[in-house]
């Protein structure tokens, strides 16, 4: 098999998978060898010493939300101490927005690949402002994580069932057609979310004060949706990993230090350079020298042909991380440079319904030197304090050099 | 004052409007002059003798719906009598697509223009297929208007009151912005819609089925929003007309056999001419030769600014309405050409945000010969049939030239 033919069953994987969002859970229910003193995080592996400001802040609040700890200082004492093991999302089929630490208790959306049968996980999302991802880790953060945990995700477990399950191929298709790309702009897809699930959480729900919570937290949150498309891209990038010979990149993530990749015929191995600090707009009050590095595993929307690869169907978001309609425009025509296919099933109005750029392909980023464009949120560099902004970033070349590198390394 | 000074006029009205949607009545409760024997229909007045099939339909359905006759003979006869009074429902305050048939015991939709204190009114969109708007009058369609009736109407009035009026100029705006053009496409406003009412339904709903009956209504409706954003038009409107001196269009509405308009300076009259038959797509089974002329007061999204006007910012709706997304953009950059003036709320992202082109001037028409352009549903010529197709269509320039000579007369 040629690399090209290689690269086709990869990016033939993506286009045929059929994600489902199935349910909510437990983490350490689904997520096989979640244990108590095991915290995930986004990005490539990296050490307490290492982790920045806002992945710091997370990994405290995670601490105290598992009842590990009484406060900070105690949490950060039992860090140091080494009682706390850390492993990156993707380690274990999961995926998480910004900082994306998940631990035992905590719920995560379960997303089944209907083609291929695998799965993946993702946390709900916080809504805005100071939450866990962002590295704040204050008691109405633990207050709001809890209540997530008790009554959200039984209650939408529960109308998700009854649904039969969302099929998030369609609602994604759906929303590109109505101004999302499907990472820092979500607000279609999580109206049709809330639209989707209400009739079930009316069936399904015995307590009408929490049916109107639960109303409450899916209409106010314009990225709802985004946790569930996120375990719906990983569960895609998923059935495309693993197939000899394949170039294709199967997941873009980064931890707030480092941005790595991977790549589907080049197994576990990451491929990692200094994340970049993204440049965008910024909320009253901070400014570009409040911005941590690039941070979060939401990078699988970019992987699987979203984000700033589908810009184009979302001019309006210009007003969020910066440019212009042109630009969104641009972003996506750049990315059919470095991509192998494009997704029909996710068609883009704007350019006559071609589908997004599909399946980035480490030969081709490295010859152009076009890197991935990614949409994304801006944490405060400091632990405790929570978004600052959002923008625009690309991912150092060097992981793509570093991968083409191994990559020759196989080749006999 | 000049003309173009009324203008202005005319269309600042327009802009500074604020339509709120505060809730839903009988409309004999809050439509003045509305009694039993009355029903309102689209588009200028009409007599039984020149109605087309879908209007005739709509007509006996209402008739049955008021249980003034057992069948559609009875039906028929009563009407023939001249038991049966006919009038616009632009002569009450009100819209309605397609037939627009209202009667006095149907729920309407009030909007309170917050910026004048007029308000407007319209029918509860009944879905798809088989419905009276479209000519439909058998048990089921009866049934689905009963329904509406005690159920939906009821309960959809409570939330509206709890959340204090559902803000329609934001919430148009937001569909501008997420490939809605308010008239053909209304599927982001509509889940928008159902997003916002769920947790109001949630704590103002008795009967837990009701509850789900209601929330699957406003789920599976893709058009739930149009009656609503039709009436937010008409109040917006409303403010703009009866400015003297002014050559502002403020209705167009078709009743299946005439066009008509209406002219802020220009008081109650209307200037009619032979409405056109719209081309589009077809539903399976049906073609072009189905197709019934133009009808309904949906137009009233175009004169305000929206439907056709801003399909630059909907180019997904060339799926059901034919066309390229370029005719589109290009739909949107015609309609500057016989506009007064652009609604700032109302930001095109595909355009760099320019507001949609707003106030039709009978002058422009006139003189560049470029009649106002409509998207449109398209009903099956006779009735008891329903919808067959969707397209676009243009007003007869001879309603604008007639204005325009009417015009003239009034000056000094």
């Amino acid at each position: 098999m040629t690399i090209d033919e290689a690269n086709r069953r990869a990016t033939q994987a993506v286009l045929e998978s059929r994600p489902v969002l199935v349910g909510t859970a437990p983490a350490a229910e689904v997520i096989a060898g979640m244990h108590k003193h095991l915290i995930l995080h986004a990005g490539p592996p990296i050490t307490w010493a290492r982790m920045s400001g806002p992945l710091r802040g997370a990994v405290l609040g995670g601490v105290l939300y598992e009842g590990l700890a009484r406060d900070d200082r105690e949490a950060q004492a039992l860090v140091e101490r080494g009682e706390v093991q850390f492993a990156p999302c993707h380690h274990y089929r999961a995926v998480g927005p910004m900082a994306g630490v998940t631990t035992a208790s905590m719920p995560v959306y379960v997303v089944e690949n209907r083609a291929f049968g695998n799965r993946a996980y993702s946390t709900l999302n916080e809504g805005y402002g100071k939450v866990l991802r962002y590295g704040a880790y204050s008691d109405d953060v633990l207050q709001r994580l809890r209540w997530l945990r008790d009554v959200c995700a039984p209650v939408l477990g529960k109308a998700l069932e009854r649904s039969g399950g969302l099929d998030m191929k369609n609602l994604i298709a759906q929303q590109v057609q109505m101004g999302d790309e499907g990472h820092n702009r979500n607000k279609a897809g999580s109206a049709l979310m809330a639209r989707l699930l209400a009739p079930h959480l009316a069936r399904t729900s015995t307590r009408s004060d929490d049916l109107a919570a639960v109303l409450t937290y899916l209409a106010d949150n314009d990225l709802a949706v985004l946790n569930p498309v996120m375990a719906s891209c990983k569960a895609m990038m998923d059935a495309a990993h693993g197939i000899a010979g394949s170039t294709v990149v199967t997941c873009m993530a980064r931890n707030g230090t480092d941005f790595g990749i991977r790549v589907s015929g080049l197994g576990d191995a990451w491929f990692t350079a200094p994340a970049e600090v993204p440049v965008g707009l910024f909320f009253p009050g901070f400014t570009q020298d409040d911005a941590n590095p690039d941070i979060g595993d939401s990078t699988i929307t970019e992987t699987a042909g979203l984000g700033a690869f589908a810009m184009a169907a979302a001019p309006a978001i210009v007003k969020f991380v910066g440019g212009t309609p042109q630009l969104a425009v641009q972003s996506t025509l750049e990315m059919y440079e470095i991509t192998v296919t494009e997704n029909p099933a996710f068609g883009i109005p704007q350019l006559d319904f071609r589908g997004t750029p599909t399946g980035i392909d480490i030969r081709k980023v490295v010859k152009t030197g076009i890197t991935p464009r990614v949409n994304t949120g801006i944490a405060h560099r400091r632990p405790g304090i929570g978004q600052v902004g959002a923008g625009l970033v690309r991912p150092p070349l060097a992981c793509f050099e570093q991968a083409v590198e191994a990559f020759a390394a196989t080749l006999p």
